[in-house]
This record gives C-alpha cells, structure tokens and sequence, in this order.
C-alpha cells in the first residue's frame, strides 16, 4: 500500500489526496516545512512579470541573483553557487568532491544519505544521544570526520530542530581542516531563527577551506515550487561544483525570485517573530493538553513524541481524514513509531491542529 | 574580451546585452532556436493558474505530466523520465550508465560532450562528411557504436538541421543492440517536423532496450525559461536514470506547463505550418539574395556559410549592434569561422534579419 512518504519527504499533496480522500486544495499541509505567510508579495510580482520572459533561456551564469546574493550576504561571487534547490547544491557537492566514505547524524535530513549512495559513496552514521536531543557530542563528531571524506550536518537540524553554538562550530570547521575533510552545513531553515542569534560561520567562511553552507530560499520565502538554494564556500569548491552543474539547471522564475527574496524588508523580520511566537505556543500545548514530548527546536518545525500507546502512523491517518498532513518520523534512523514532525503555521492553522487532536484523541490523551 | 557565446550557447541574452548596448528586450534572437509563435496561451494559462501552488513542493513522481505524456505519446509511463530540461535527461544518462567512453559526431550541440567529460567519460569525435551536410555515413556510425559505450546523435542535428530516415535509425539501433552501445537519439526539435513525417524509433522502441529518445518541451512551446524535457526508454534504463534524479527537480510551474502542452491542439499544426513556410523563405532569401551557402536542415534553424571574404563573429557582431543576435558557429568542430546559424522566426522577424543583413553587407555581398 501506498503511505504518505512514499517518495521520502513531506509535502506530498497527491499521494495524500490519494490516501484520505481530500482535494490537494484543501490539505493543511503541516508536513512540510515553509514560511505560513506564504511568499512575500514583491517574490510574487517578480516571478508575475518574469512570466513575459520565459520564452528566453535562463541567464546561465545566475549574474543578477548572484550580485544580489553577494550584496546581501557580504561575500564575493566567486564564493557563491546557485542550484535548482539546496538539493542540488548537495548533489553538486558529492558529484564534484566524489568523497568515498559520507557521514551522517541520525535522524536528519534523509537526502543527505541517500544522494550520498545514489552518487557511490558509502555512508557512516552516528546515531545522537537521545538526551541530548539527538545532538552529537563534539567529539563524536570529532571522530566520524576523521572516518569520512564528506561530513553533513543539518543545522538546525531537520527534524530536531536542535544546533550548535557558534564556538562549537569554530571548533567543528577546524577539526574539519585539520583532517581535510569536507564539512557540509545545511543551514536550510537558519534564517527562521532571531537575527543575531543565527550561529553561522558564513562571515568566517575564508578561514575554512573545507566547510560549505548549504542555503535554500524555498522553505523561507514560500516557494518549494520553484526550487531555489545556493551553497557557500571557497572559490576553489564552488568551481568545482560548477562544473559539475546542467546548463540551465535553475529555471527563470526561480532566478527572478530569488533576486527579489534579496530585497523583502520587513517580511523577514515578520516572519522570525511570528515563528518565535508561534512554535512557543505549539510546543506548550502540544506538550500541556496532550502530554506529548515536544523537542526544543529552534526551527520552524517542532519533533513530538507520543506516548507509547500510540503510533504516528496511525495518528498521522486520523489527521489525514480530516485534511490534516503531519510528517511521520517512524523512518528515521534513531526516532520510534511514536515521533512525528510538525511544521509551525499561523495562529488559525496551528489552533485548528490542536483541536483536531483533541477530536482523534480519547479523553485521557493515551490512546485513540 | 566577453563574446556572445561565452557560456557555451545561444540566446544569451545578458550577454549579448552588455556587448551590444543594447537593453535585453529589444533584442531579436535569432540564437535560440524557440518557436516564434511564443508559448500556446492554454500552457500560459496553466502556468498562471499554478502560480497559487509555488508554496507547495513539487509532484517528486510527476504523475500527472507523466500520465498526460504516456496518453499522448502511446507509451507506459515505466518507459518515461522528466526531466529538468533535456539537459538534465541528457546528465541523468550519462551518470545512470556510467560509459567510460562517449562517441558524438561533429558538428553537433556541445552538451554531449561536455557533459560526457564533466561526468567522466573520455570522447571519440567522428565528424561528418561535408558534402553529405556533415551527416555521417552509416558505416562510419556503425564503426563508432563498436568503440564506444554511449553514442550521441541529434536527430535533426543541431547545428546542421540534417538526420537519418527511418529505416536507417532501425539500421543504427539494430548495430547498437548488436554491439550492446546505448544510442541517446536527441530529438529536441523533432516536432517541428512535419505530423507523419518526423522519423523516430518512438513506437518501435521496446524492440531496442538499447535506445533512449530525449525531447525537449522548451523550444517547441517555447518555454525554455522554465525547463523541461523528457526521456523515453526501455523500463530498465528510465529505472537506472530515475536513481540518479535529485529530488524535485522539476519544478512545478515546469510539471504544469508539460500537462497543458499535451492538449494544445492547432498550436501545433499551426507551428509546422509556419516552420515550413518561413524556413523555406529565409533559406531562399540568405542563397539568392546574398549568395550563402545554406544547408538543407529540416528543422527550425538554418545553418548557413558566408563567402570566405566575412567571417560569422563579424557579422554577428554588426548585426548585434541593430540589436539582432545570430549563433557564430565558428567554435563548432568541424564548421569553419565563415558558419553561422539563425533560428526560424515569423516573417517579420526574417524579413527583418534580411533587411539588417542588406545594410550591413557591401553591395556585392562579398564584405562588409
């Protein structure tokens, strides 16, 4: 039978039309991860007026969403790549370093393994220590970089929601260079975090040759649909994964958006609060009115376990039938059946979530 | 010093901008080869209505397009790949297949051979016959299948508008099965062949496990800016080449626009029927009025020699200061720096090219 990940990630609209019986239009999809204000307004007018020119090919160098890219992030264009989402970026990455070994965190962000296979590397994963929200401890990591070629780390990471600081960061970067290997931080879902409290090092990004951020702008301005990331790091990776890069590979309405994601003003700032604001009050009734063990998350998606009387899966179908998508995370290596991820919406939506599970779950919140 | 096809290719538009002075959207391109009549308004109107679905992911199994191309073309879907562009269909074999060595014919689109070498792969060139159009002689093909692991042929070939009949493709993927060689037959511009007069293996192809057919959408409905192509297959290869696809790589507006170019009706008659006619009307005119040479290509662009007096880079640059862009040829293996090549546009736009023509050639048309 068919479930709702069959193809690995959320957001899969179809298959979840398909399975409970509700038009994709009327899914409230809080399997995937992206911004509930949906994309800002000049994103929308620039891909609209971009429409006129799609009978051209896309500029194959990127030029103006590079410069705008540059400017806004302070780094020169040699130190920048655009991909047709952070996905390809990552495919890039392995395609141009071709690392033999690839280590992973679990649970994360499944494409990480499987693209590392997909592309014929073999994979070391290092499961995280449970009481420490699936963080790994320094010097595990420490030890899985000296072991692989490649090192991914979501951050924060996908689906706990959990990162590092930045001096651990510094001190992860340079294990890194001390043991040549390629760092690859996914820093898909930082920008929902405070500004000023966004551990990165992409300002200190000259001082390490071997680490690379890996961003996207889907999740953030609200256009998966499009499909636009980029990577950051030295000049000499960054031409290395060029050449391995299609011609074209990022389409014209996605260059046009992300030029425009450049200059969006308040929306960010928006966003950041309304995220804060939200995942507080989601994370404490989640855990107050349903007893769940709600993950301390920094992201806009918060990991939640059931009690041992109930299984995502199941959960998942009674939300399903009411037109309520959640992720479940019985297929991460290291999670149980009873884990599942929800993205964090809008007050109205994210109420509508809590009343949902008040009407699936018995009195007790111990059971169906 | 920048030149026009710094990037490898036509249509190029920012570049050609910043060479000629000459702001992106007055420039008429004669560079790409995209059907005048621009995209069929019920595909824009696809695009548009989708604009409201940019928040959600892509389909990652393009299940309605592929459903839309399975009915139109009469094929399983097990026998179809979309793809983000050609292009990337073109990436997914290579790297599915995995060919040590690569045989492409000269002159022919560079991607085969760039991309062969990004991937990997070292080339075997066979350039073809200049008095046969550059098409090689069977035998010379047949002498290449046996050397390498994949061959590469563009069918119309793309720069010279020539190709094979039917009954000699049956005759090249009978020696591909012979020699277990995969031959990627690139059919890009096949549609704008005359309905019953495209020469394909399409509906022979499940006796030939060996060949895969590329096509592409964005040059006959004109949508190159947003990317999208397809390959069909035996189940087998289109299997191996779906393991290698990165996630979402196909967007969604691109997926929608695939849907809708399924049932665009006249539009496409209406295509070849103005193909046929223009192609006829520029070829003509660019032999008698100006006395180049102009080879018989079926497709729509013409590959075109100047007298050995002008060279192609010359003239491209005379016509790009009136804002008019041709493809040099001169870097194609195979064609000389007197080579050019123009796309087939409407009558306004070749008469235009004439006229531009008449102005910048000396009245003997042997020099500017």
């Amino acid at each position: 039978m068919a479930y709702l990940e069959q193809f690995g990630h959320g957001g899969d609209l179809l298959t979840a039309s398909a399975l409970f019986g509700v038009t994709p239009e009327k899914l409230l999809d809080f399997s995937a991860n992206i911004n509930p204000l949906g994309p800002p307004p000049v994103v929308l007018e620039a891909v609209e007026r971009e429409m006129q020119n799609i009978v051209h090919y896309p500029d194959p160098a990127h030029r103006l969403f590079m410069r705008a890219l540059a400017e806004k992030y302070q780094v020169t264009e040699e130190m920048l790549l655009a991909g047709n989402g952070a996905a390809e970026c990552m495919a890039l990455l392995l395609l141009s370093l071709a690392p033999k070994t690839v280590g992973v965190i679990y649970p994360s962000f499944v494409e990480y393994e499987q693209l590392a296979r997909r592309f014929g590397a073999s994979v070391i994963g290092c499961t995280g220590r449970e009481e420490q929200g699936f963080l790994p401890s320094l010097e595990d990591l420490r030890s899985l970089l000296k072991a692989v070629d490649v090192l991914f780390i979501g951050h924060p990471n996908n689906p706990t929601g959990l990162m590092y600081g930045k001096e651990e960061l510094h001190q992860l970067a340079i294990w890194a260079e001390e043991s040549g290997t390629y760092l690859a931080i996914d820093e898909a879902f930082i920008d929902f975090l405070p500004e000023g409290a966004q551990p990165t090092l992409l300002p200190e990004l000259q001082a390490y040759p071997h680490v690379i951020l890996l961003r996207s702008l889907t999740k953030f301005y609200a256009i998966p649909g499009l499909r636009l990331g980029f990577a950051v790091a030295h000049p000499a990776v960054i031409q290395r994964m060029r050449e391995k890069q299609v011609p074209w590979s990022v389409n014209r309405l996605a260059l046009a958006a992300g030029e425009a994601c450049c200059r969006t003003g308040a929306y960010e700032s928006e966003t950041r609060a309304l995220i804060a604001r939200e995942r507080q009050y989601l994370s404490e009734n989640l855990a107050k009115r349903f007893g769940f063990y709600v993950w301390p998350g920094q992201a806009n998606f918060l990991l939640v376990r059931l009690p041992e009387t109930m299984t995502a899966q199941v959960l998942q179908q009674k939300l399903g039938q009411r037109g309520i998508l959640i992720r479940s995370c019985a297929m991460y290596p290291g999670l149980t059946p009873h884990d599942f991820r929800v993205a964090v919406r809008d007050r109205k939506d994210n109420a509508r979530l809590l009343a949902a599970l008040t009407e699936v779950l018995d009195k007790r919140g111990r059971g169906f």
